[in-house]
Formats: structure tokens, C-alpha cells, sequence
């Protein structure tokens, strides 16, 4: 720990751009790529935040918010009162600049999440869970089922949707992706394989690897599935559970036919499979289409799991999401969620009570403002970009575009440059490939999507390298 | 599936207490008595609703009821429109009338949960998270990390406790149950030892066991913390991790003073273990008690993490923890917690926010309440059950109470026999002992503590038999 830096020489060192803005976050990047490109080594001293300051003659609290950024990241240690010193990151990929826990301050447009903004119900739903929550005050607080209100309304809504339900059918969860990751941990063993669509949704690959799976998957690409091939996969692997997502596709976007879901789920009884219903878009059609029966609704003998969400429909802020299985497999997964958190929260559960009763509205109200949204998304794109390849979907809330080349990582690290953070077709797959297709969200606001798409255009006109071969990224999620 | 049975055949085969009250649950247990004593066989056909319901002379609805309860409870399987069998729930303790989801709505009085009811200051956060709530609808309405706002009030608040700490070093979480369960994944290795106290937290228990760890307990009885077995206790496991509660221990209810903190900490850098510090009651005093700083005061090189909790404090209806730790592991935590459930709900970590604000007057408002349903339950105690030994604590939430004879367990049936959930002393051990012992919780108002009190009174007049050696109840979590 010998080792320091001057005020001076670091500023000497670093090659900050004239008019960088924000400064602290140029300060902070050139550090880093000195940090990465080895001239500045792992344990040397960082120079006092005051000194640094007037070597460069800006604010202390702009060092000292680029430090905190670089603490955050990893690339500083600091001990109290002793100052900081280089560091790299942990050497796996948790906590490295990992994208999905980018700031949501960052400044960047977020095109690399497709996360509707809130429902237009949203303050009747508030003022709805203020009326009720004071009834529940004088008891705990928590059930690890769910609420007893919205398990009913949820059964309900399956009803409504064809599938007959009972509320102790439903368990409550905080979002889609603890159902996901409950039912990854309950039902599927380390090493066991699991049946994926690839691409496919990234935390559902991501709670996989957490559990140590083996991911197994099977290419759907815009023409939809092919049932053989699924066939083939579960017959090959032997796997006992699939996690597939036949309403609009994330991020694909096709919607399974009723043919496609009785052969579906007779497969899956062939070959004793669970299938994992990701049915989180479900709700959100755009166009006219035929109406699918939940997949569950061709289950027999309780193979067929669904998930849901109120995310997309209503709004991620939420944090609501449920499961539709057997009592007694709701009641197993109660028991092992207790050991994660305990219960789902009590007034955003009462809200999702008041929107489950205006659904329709809330359906409706999506089918405006994402249509509007992907009409000009595809627009904007055919008129920049018309190189790029893509089918508009019937529904959910996303293009899955081909390039003109594979070059979605280096597109995505241009865009980034230009303000635009996106999610290149890797982050969908299980190894690395899908380098030439990129997933575009349509769920923000018509304007924004043009704004981003001048910034892909300016980016891809940058010209882009193919990158030297190997994923494109490690998988985010290490097993443990 | 050839066996079945006629209304009126299990009618007679029932042997219904006249005037049980509720009529359904009555039936319901009836049934799982019969199937438990084997004079019902699994694979049996039981009758149809209507039929039964003739053959008792009750509506169909009651039959109903009683169905879905013994269908939940893994006693009955049902395929639509073919009827229910008999059935065994699972081996495992995974489901099978399992504590921790009990229904809220059975009856009982919960003595076996430590958790006070709302804060009076519910209403004002209710209205303060609804101001605040438009500003964050056109965004995803999530953050990995937490709200900004929330985490620099908690880094305020352990600020104001001693422990400078800033917004990056905390993790906003779904309740501290996330936050132990984070950590124990990402910092315990499957099989690797974790050192615990004993008795203590038993959801901490069970996210350890669902990790696969190797619990090592040290015994904390009435006169506190004996650091030399903590010391022992790490040398001899070699255990890199520590999970202890330092703040009005659960269920112990002593509070660790600043020497023994000081020691604790040095004792834990000796042997490079990591401790992770339940602080879920330290804001939960009762009596005037000497300021103890929080270990992580203590702490010289980021071994000492500390989780705290909204649930104790405020409500356990609010479901908002955190993790206060190095910004480095903070990261970390967020992008294991992204594959687990992506983030905290915002309306409660709003409402948290204002209630951060006002914190003092939530802890006045605790220390009058909880100070008056400890003085209530001490009372009553000592005049129904004098043979009983305790030790009122300074605070938290609970008596540690030493019975007349190891009857936990027996005492725990009578109660509930007498309308009272107990939650018996092997539930708090790693390995069933501690029958001697019972939690008893002051977190209901004094007149439901009196009554509870008269309830037990009761049950242990009953004569309670000592059971018959093993561990009284089985671990509640299956390792995965």
C-alpha cells in the first residue's frame, strides 16, 4: 500500500475529453480505462479528493462523486479516514457493470428494458388500497399465500380467461421473477436439465443458472415455435421442466395458436414434463387476435404452471405477480418462499385487487398508448435502418430485429455513447450467440423511441467491427 | 382409483363433536384424523359434496369449505369434474401444516408470531408515498438497488446511530428475511458451516438449511453472550460466517453491550469471518437502556453487515428491509437479487421513507405500546404460571420463558386445542432440543395477552405428558 499518486500526475495521466458531460461521470470513466488498460495498477493510492480537485481545477464534490462512482463499481477501495486505493471488480461478471442494475439515473435512454410506465389507474388504485389497507392494520401484516382478496380476484380473472380456478390455486408473489425463480428452485434440481426457448427472457435464464441448471434450449425464431423441435429437446434431455412463454413471446413476440397449445401440453404429458408458463405479457394484445385459451387450460393432470405478472399490464413499480398450480404445490412453494421474504407487500396487493376489477380498462388503455408506441417504432426503423429485419407483433411490447450483421455488442457499447442503453440479442440466449439480432422495446413513448432511434442510426453508421469471436458476454449469473 | 365411498358410509364413519364450531373445520379435521389413523385409505374416492353435505344434514357449502381444506393441506387430490381422492401430503415438512402459513384466518390467537401491529403513523405514510408516487410513473418503477431517496434516509439513520455510512452502501430489500437470505446465498457456500446462536431466529434457520449450510450452534442463555464459546465456536467450525442478533435478541430479548461488541468484532477479524448482524429490533427499546453503538461501529474492514427491518418498528405489512455493507457487496447483492425477485416495491419504500423521517416518534410510540403488553403479559405470567421462569427484557419483542418441564411441543397442541398458536422452544434449535422452553411474544395488546395467557394456564393444567425423545418437530426447511 505504498504506492500513490499526486494530484498532478493523475491528472497528467488522464485524458479527459474537453466539455465532458457530466464531468464527474468522463472523470470517472478515464480512471477506469486507465485502470483497465493496466497504466494505472490495482493497489496504487488515489490522490486526496481535495488535491485531485485543484489539480483539475473542478469542484471537490465532483472527485468526490466520481470516486463514489468508481467505489460503487468496484474499481476503488476505500477505508474510513484512510483514503482509497485501485481495485478491479470481482473477477465474475456479479457486480461488474452489470446492466440491469444500471442507475436508473445514468442519464441514458433505457432502451434495453421493456418496462411500460405506470397505468393511468394508478391513483384510483392507491386511493382504493388506502381505503381497504386500514383493515388489515391490526393484524401482521403478511401472508405468505397472498392475500385472501386477490387470490380470489386472480382465480377469478383465470375464470374469465377459461380456465376454471380456485383462489388456494394462486400464490402471491413479488413479481413475476420470484414465481419464476420459487418454481426453478422447487422444481428443478442442480444439474437438471431445463427445456428453454432461445431466445428468451434473461431473468428466467438467469434464476436457471442460480439453481445450477443445465439450460437446454430450442430456437424459436419469427415464424413461431416448432413443436418437433421442442418434442425433440425433451426427449433427448430427458428434461423433467420447460420454461416456455406462448403469449407474446419475450422477445420474440409471436403468440401460440390453440392447435399448437393441445399438442403443447399432450407433449408435455408424453414425456412427463412441467411447463412453466411465463404468461406475463398475456394481457397485453395490440391487434385483433384470435383468443388463446391459457395454456392451462389443455392441462389434464397439473403439469401445466402458470405465471403472471402485474408489471406490464399495470406497472413494474408494483412489484405484484402470482402463480396459478395445484393447492398443494402453492402451499409447498409458501413454505419455501417464507424462507426467502416472507409475503408479497400488503397495500400494493390491495391495489392490484382494485385493478384486477378494471382489467378491461387497463387492457385497453395499453392496447392505446403501445400501439401508438409500436407504429412508431416501426416507422421510425424502416425509414433509418432499413437494412433491419423484423416482424411487428400482434401484441406484448417489443421488436426482435435482425441486423444487417452480427454486431448487437458493439452497436450496444456505440449506442451507449450516444445516450442510448440497449439489450443486444446475447443477453437472450444461453451461449452467447443471437450476435446479429437486437430485442427493441416499444414501451416507451412515441417521441423517446424516435429519439433512440437516431441515436441506433447515428451508432450504426459509426461503423461497427464484428466482434472477435467467444459470447459476446458471460452469463450474468453465476451458479452458486 | 376403484375404491369409493357413499355419503352416508362416511357419515357413519365420522365421529362429529356435537356443536363443533366452525362445522366445516370440525369435518375437515375429522377427515384428516381418519386418514391419518389409516381407517381411511389413501386412493379412496370420497363422495360427492352434495352427497355428503345430505348425509350430515349440512349445506353444501360447509362440505365444500371442508374440502378445499383438506385439499390445500395435501389430505384430498381433485381433478375437475372427476372427483377427490384421499390423499398424503408430502413426507417432507414442505406443505404439510406447516407453521408460517397458517391461515390468518383460522381462529387462533397468534402467540407464535412476534409481530406488532401497524404504527399510528401509518396513515400520514400512506398519504406521504401518495404525493410522492406520481413523480416515479413514467419510469420502470423498479431499482435493484432501491429507491435513492429511501437509501440515503437509511444511511442517514445509521448515521445518526454511529456508523457514518453512505446511500451506496445500502440495499433496499423485500423485508430483512431478503436480506438474510441474500447473504447466506451469496456469502455460504452449500455445506459450509454458519455459526448461529441458539435459540434464535428460525427463518433465519430455515434460509440457511435452504442453502445447504452446516448450522453450528452457540448456546445464548438468560445472562446473555458467552464470547469464549462464540470464539470456540469459529475456531473449531472454521466457519467464515456468522449470523447473530445482538439488539434485543430474538428470542433471547438481551442486548449486547459496547464492550462485548468491541470484543465480538475483534473476534471475528481474528478468525476472517464475516458477521451478519440481525438488527430487525434494535430500535426497539423499551426501558432506558446505555446507547450500544451498532457492531458495525466496530467493524475496521467491511466484516461486519448489518440488516434491519421496517417490519418490528413500523409493520410487517410494509415488507421493506435492507442490507447496510461495503457498496462493492451491495452491488453484488443486487444483481443476485435481480435473478430473484429484480427489486423492492416503491409505494412501501415511499412510505418507509417518511417514516424514516419521523423515526423517534415511531420508537415512542413502540416503546408505550409494547411497554404496556410486556408489563400485561409479565403480570399475568407470574400470577397464572409461577413455576414458569423468565426474565422481562429490555426490549425487542418477546419472553424467553423457561417452562416446568420439557413440554413444549405438548403445551403448543393443548393451546391450540384452546384456541392458541404457541410457538414451543425446538422451533428457535437446530437440532428439536429446547423443549423446555417457549417464546411468548408481547406484540398483542394487553387484554389478547391476558386472555392468552388464561389459555395456557388451561392447557397446562391439563396434564401434559413429556414427549417420547427425538427432536419434536422436524427441521421446517428442506435443504435444495
Amino acid at each position: 500500500m505504498d504506492r500513490h499518486l499526486s494530484g498532478p500526475q493523475l491528472a497528467r495521466l488522464l485524458d479527459l475529453p474537453t466539455g465532458a458531460r457530466p464531468y464527474y461521470r468522463a472523470l470517472a470513466e478515464a480512471v477506469r480505462t486507465l485502470i483497465l488498460d493496466g497504466r494505472l495498477p490495482v493497489r496504487v493510492r488515489m490522490p486526496a479528493e481535495r488535491h485531485l480537485a485543484a489539480a483539475l481545477g473542478v469542484s471537490r464534490t465532483t472527485v468526490t462523486t466520481a470516486y463514489d462512482r468508481l467505489r460503487e463499481r468496484g474499481y476503488l477501495d476505500s477505508r474510513q479516514g484512510a483514503g482509497s486505493w485501485t481495485a478491479l471488480p470481482d473477477p465474475g461478471a456479479l457486480g461488474v457493470d452489470n446492466p440491469w442494475i444500471a442507475s436508473a439515473d445514468d442519464g441514458l435512454l433505457p432502451l434495453h428494458i421493456a418496462a411500460p410506465s405506470a397505468t393511468a389507474l394508478l391513483p384510483d388504485a392507491v386511493a382504493a388500497a388506502t381505503d381497504a389497507y386500514p383493515r388489515y392494520g391490526l393484524g401482521m401484516g403478511y401472508d405468505p399465500l397472498g392475500v385472501p382478496a386477490l387470490r380470489a380476484a386472480i382465480a377469478e380473472r383465470y375464470g374469465a380467461r377459461g380456465v376454471p380456478t380456485r383462489p388456494e390455486q394462486i400464490l402471491v408473489t413479488c413479481g413475476a421473477q420470484q414465481a419464476i425463480h420459487l418454481l426453478m428452485t422447487l422444481l428443478g434440481g442442480a444439474g437438471d436439465p431445463i427445456v428453454v426457448e432461445s431466445p428468451t427472457y434473461p431473468h428466467a435464464l438467469d434464476a436457471a443458472r442460480l439453481r445450477g441448471a443445465r439450460l437446454v434450449p430450442v430456437g424459436i425464431q419469427d415464424d413461431g415455435w416448432h413443436l418437433d423441435l421442442l418434442e425433440g429437446a425433451l426427449r433427448q434431455s430427458a428434461a423433467r421442466l420447460a420454461y416456455l412463454i406462448p403469449d407474446f413471446h419475450n422477445p420474440v413476440g409471436r403468440l401460440m395458436d390453440d392447435a399448437a397449445r393441445a399438442a403443447l401440453a399432450a407433449t408435455a404429458r408424453r414425456y412427463d414434463a412441467t411447463v412453466l408458463v411465463d404468461e406475463s405479457w398475456a394481457e397485453l394484445a395490440i391487434d385483433e387476435v384470435p383468443a388463446a385459451a391459457p395454456l392451462a387450460a389443455y392441462d389434464t393432470d397439473g403439469r401445466v404452471i402458470s405465471v403472471g405478472s402485474a408489471s406490464k399490464l399495470w406497472w413494474g413499480g408494483l412489484r405484484i405477480g402470482w402463480v396459478r398450480a395445484t393447492a398443494a404445490l402453492v402451499r409447498r412453494l409458501a413454505v419455501l418462499r417464507s424462507a426467502m421474504d416472507i409475503a408479497a407487500p400488503l397495500f400494493e396487493q390491495l391495489m392490484v385487487v382494485h385493478l384486477m376489477e378494471r382489467v378491461e380498462e387497463g387492457r385497453a388503455e395499453r392496447r392505446r398508448g403501445m400501439g401508438a408506441s409500436r407504429a412508431a417504432l416501426v416507422e421510425a426503423l424502416r425509414a433509418a435502418l432499413p437494412g433491419w429485419e423484423f416482424t411487428p407483433p400482434p401484441g406484448g411490447g417489443a421488436l426482435w430485429v435482425r441486423l444487417d450483421a452480427p454486431v448487437a455488442t458493439p452497436l450496444a457499447d456505440a449506442a451507449a455513447a450516444r445516450g442510448v442503453r440497449l439489450a443486444p440479442g446475447p443477453w437472450f440466449g444461453v451461449d452467447g450467440t443471437l450476435e446479429r439480432y437486437l430485442r427493441l422495446p416499444f414501451t416507451l413513448p412515441p417521441d423517446a423511441l424516435r429519439e433512440g432511434v437516431r441515436a441506433l442510426a447515428e451508432a450504426h453508421a459509426s461503423g461497427l467491427a464484428t466482434p472477435r469471436g467467444g459470447p459476446a458476454r458471460a452469463p450474468l449469473m453465476p451458479s452458486l
